[in-house]
């Protein structure tokens, strides 16, 4: 261990509003972001397009993007966010959680970033995670963030081994919409080039009706900021 | 929810001696088992080969094999077990955790096998992490295994809504490999069609010489039971 590695975090980067802001708040607590990205058969490629430019935006040190398959595993298979995909059972209909909930997502995501930041030496992960706006998601909570930084420093030599424990940044979770943008704007985020809507049109465009897009535009009109989302006319 | 959803578990089957235990513990309690292995560019695909054989062997319901490219995120970069990926950093040379340590490997293997459960409708994961004779490895470890599965009933929508938490299954997790042998051909397991060795020939025969290899002799030693390893000659 140097004292570089101390300033070295790894943040999970989905292109869109949260993600976007972490990255921010990151490089203004003087860590060298190192940033992560997942393929997973995301209907639009729009969102990881955006994250690339996010990822140049805020001088990362790295951006990598892993492409996993899980089609043979069920394949994240229940999501409004992915598709035909055979969904083995229903799910009940009166189900509480949004049906672009995807089966263990953060926690697939969070593990690979923890087995990055082990090879890097790092032991600051940052996530764009909220409870307040998509409180559906079990996967959003402070308890499942917990959680996670406890399994971290159980499940690796570094943890184990080592003198610093690994730290789960979700700077976000108690944060509301119009608090992240405000935060955002305030670190000098351009969310022009972020991408939040579950429905673009084909050249990116949002579309400004889905669930995604109107909790983003809330957001803006609720922190009194100009909205620079490029809408679909 | 139906009755049968309480007798399905995925298993973890790497083709090794103690995946071939598990899963005939968990057919032994009755559970439906659907396998899933992990293609993570093992040097050696002699171990997904002998998966097929160990699955085929004990009628699951059906094997999955997930193919994982990490190369991106530091590809699992520091382990033996797998090659040429470049590492970003040294690690320390007085390290007590043996070479073959892969960072965050069960955690990744854990939180897909979670996923493709919670798209199945399944409650039960199995595991045969053993901390007996691998006590090097920190996520081969009983309090491991218990993060995990409390991390798992929070991550998850099944395991938020459900009256049925996760369980995550490791029987193996305080037996000695003798004692994990014995059990095995009580239950009928044909060890000659499982692989542990490190550094098989190139015809998937055991060299005998590597740390796997000796652990594994030496329980059938203890075990007073004949080895069926096919050993290099």
């Amino acid at each position: 261990m140097n004292e570089n590695d101390e300033k070295r975090a790894v943040v999970l980067l989905s292109g869109g509003l949260d993600s976007a802001t972490v990255l921010a708040i990151a490089r203004d607590m003087g860590f060298d972001c190192h940033a992560i990205s997942f393929d997973y058969g995301q209907r639009h490629d729009v969102e990881l397009a955006a994250s690339d430019a996010v990822a140049e935006a805020f001088g990362v040190v790295e951006h990598r993007t892993v492409k996993i398959d899980l089609s043979a595993a069920g394949g994240f298979g229940h999501s409004a966010l992915t598709d035909d995909i055979d969904v083995p059972m229903d799910r009940p209909s009166d189900e509480a959680i949004p049906e672009t909930y995807v089966p263990a997502r953060n926690t697939i995501f969070l593990s690979i970033a923890l087995g990055f930041a082990e090879v890097l030496d790092a032991r600051d992960i940052f996530i764009g995670v909220n409870a307040v706006d998509y409180s559906g998601y079990p996967d959003c909570r402070p308890e499942f963030i917990e959680a996670f930084e406890k399994l971290a420093n159980l499940a690796t030599a570094a943890g184990v081994e080592g003198s610093r424990p690994f730290v789960i940044h979700a700077p976000l979770v108690n944060m509301t919409k119009a608090q992240i943008i405000t935060r955002g704007v305030e670190l000098g985020v351009d969310y022009g080039i972020t991408h939040s809507c579950y429905s673009p049109a084909p050249d990116g465009a949002a579309c400004g009706h889905c669930d995604s897009c109107r909790l983003r535009a809330a957001g803006f009109e609720t922190a009194g900021l100009p909205d620079p989302t490029r809408y679909a006319l």
